[in-house]
């Protein structure tokens, strides 16, 4: 009975969706270490409101411990929390419509298995967050691709594709849309067309899934409402996050909608309820006021660097590069001119030690070699000058 | 196009697979409040170590807020600190053979991604850990059920099972089992059907997950070593947790194994590595060496709460009723004479203000109304003594 046998192995017991391994989101396509990373919307850790958070851990343990530390609901307060930040962007809801996940991505990643099954069709942007995106198609979803212009989606061109797909036959289950300060391009959509997004929705029975990571990070421009609050009839999932105005690395972000897919997204996060300890710490601190301050600092220094990337652009690029402003958020989108590649660009520039997102990590099909997505959140300040000073000498040498 | 259809609905929107909401894991059977529950595994909140974490925690975002706020990796401490518990076990392993989730209960929830497809055979002990096992039920496993006895699971019984499986063709993907302290009989499987597990293993060519949540918690007895000790050619997969010996509300387990299998449970815990922040934290607890103090102090609360409850059980329950000792861990099994169903006598348990664990929540099959599972782990020494008073009273009083 001890005899082993050989011929079994471990592997030949995998289901067929684990024999092969997916590829990372992000793998990276440079060998070198580059000094300057423009390539990820990382926050600044230079503004991670630590201390307030460990007068808030202090606090929690000293008094909350018994629920922060047992098994257990999130605290019932960070929902208290999220809704009071969910009323003062116009948006109303209640628990029942409320969903706490270990970041954002975590309940854009559980999108595909409440939604898709192989072949549904899911409408996103393009450009858009990869990130999100390649979860719903390694679900099998067909994605169809709407062009981001100035002023975001195209939703024009989303009506005829929606009408398109409705003579096929064919619902789409949802569209995927980041209005405010787009991740790649910064846009921000204009009301008119939030309007009538949200009508579409409704008239087509879409779900629009509203990805809102960014809008606590204003710099300039008129505050446009969210797709939730123009939505009447729960055609909008609304999702948002603490990793942009508190910390990443505490893991929360949220969701709110109807509540049979607030239900449903709760059933497939399988793990259960975010962490009590962690939910504790970040509901006191938000009780403490004290974030709202925190923003407006935060809004003060990412503004600083977005100025001082698209200062030294102006200075540093060649004029064919077109940089966009963005009212706010982590990024500025450069179109290249015709002549250069964006993966070549990226290679050239890595070997002076600069990276940057070339286009065609925001586009599941192949386009946006004609662009590059420059982060400005991480970097310190003069990094930012140098590492466009050296990609304007790479972009001022290409050879045409 | 503003017109909205009635006719569409957000729930025509789902996935086959969402259609139905799964019922949670654990309903409660009672419509009543009771107010001495022996019915959950929940940690004695007084135990919990919250002026070490809140020191940790503090020492944390005063010295590492950039790396444990931000995007990234669980804490490259924490990885080392659980390879030195791992290491004290006698399990050699590295950081490629580990993976850190939200608690054991998400790894081996993130079991079926890897191993099932419907209708593949997966084995457990009865009775069972029915929390975790629920989820190969949902994948659509198959599952065999193997009793448990004094000395834990039957392996001689395991080896017939895999012998006619084997004659039909038929792999089992897995074996789930708790070895040491097992959820709910508190039995310990000595040595020798420990090799006999493993190499059943390795000749059938099935893994074994071996659940230890409990092992650190031993009161009495001799240290059996993990059956991940006795493998030598990668057919146990080891899952653990600080859920019982630090706090189930900072939701940190782990698992080691073949690193085919840690890659494969990393791709599908979509969401990504656990809370930088978090597992900072933890590991700077670990690193004090503080920990294993404070096991010692749980090991004496939760030995002398044990005894209390076997004490309590030897004056007032009927002597027809068959409490077993357990060595260690947070349960005491009872067997019911046979004219007491475990249902029944929750029933009437809740209406003197008592709960527990019948029987029938450790199968999948419908077994178990023989017997009941309580839960010393959580109430005060006092509800111990009182609702042991209680239960007894109402066995005493069972009309037959």
């Amino acid at each position: 009975m001890a005899a082993t046998t050989p011929a079994y192995r471990i592997t030949d017991l995998f289901a067929e969706r684990a024999r092969n391994i997916a590829p990372p989101t992000y793998s990276t396509e440079l060998t070198k270490i580059t000094t300057v990373s423009f390539t990820y919307g990382l926050a600044d850790p230079i503004l991670f409101p630590h201390a307030h958070l460990a007068t808030a851990s202090a606090a929690v343990l000293a008094e909350e411990a018994p629920l922060a530390l047992n098994y257990g609901p999130p605290s019932a307060q960070l929902y208290e929390q999220i809704i009071l930040r969910l009323q003062a962007k116009g948006i109303t809801t209640d628990r029942d419509r409320l969903i706490i996940g270990y970041g954002s991505g975590q309940i854009l990643g559980l999108l595909p298995d409440v939604f898709v099954e192989p072949g549904d069709v899911v409408i996103v942007e393009g450009p858009t967050f990869l990130g999100v995106v390649v979860r719903f198609v390694q679900a099998g979803a067909r994605i169809i691709t709407i062009p981001v212009d100035e002023l975001g989606m195209d939703v024009d061109a989303l009506e005829v594709t929606l009408s398109d797909l409705k003579k096929q036959g064919i619902r789409s289950r949802f569209i995927y849309t980041i209005p405010t300060f787009h991740n790649p391009t910064g846009t921000t959509m204009p009301l008119f067309r939030r309007q009538k997004l949200v009508a579409l929705a409704a008239e087509y029975g879409v779900l629009v899934v509203e990805d809102d990571a960014y809008s606590d990070l204003r710099f300039q421009g008129e505050i446009v409402p969210p797709l939730a609050t123009l939505d009447k009839e729960g055609w909008v999932l609304y999702v948002s996050t603490f990793s942009k105005i508190i910390a990443p690395g505490i893991r929360l972000g949220w969701a709110c909608g109807d509540p049979a897919i607030i239900e449903r997204l709760a059933m497939f996060k399988s793990e259960g309820p975010v962490g009590p300890f962690v939910s504790h710490v970040v509901a006191r601190y938000c009780a403490t006021g004290k974030l709202e301050n925190h923003i407006q600092e935060l809004i003060a220094c990412y503004k600083h660097k977005c100025n001082l990337l698209l200062e030294a652009i102006a200075q540093e690029f060649p004029s064919d590069v077109v940089a966009k402003r963005p009212d706010g958020g982590f990024f500025v989108w450069c179109k290249l001119p015709s002549y250069i590649s964006a993966k070549a660009l990226l290679m050239a520039a890595s070997e002076h030690g600069v990276s940057f997102l070339p286009g065609t990590r925001c586009y599941t099909n192949g386009q946006g070699d004609d662009a590059i997505r420059l982060a400005f959140s991480f970097q310190p300040t003069q990094n930012i000058v140098e590492g466009i000073a050296t990609l304007g000498a790479v972009l001022r040498g290409w050879r045409h």
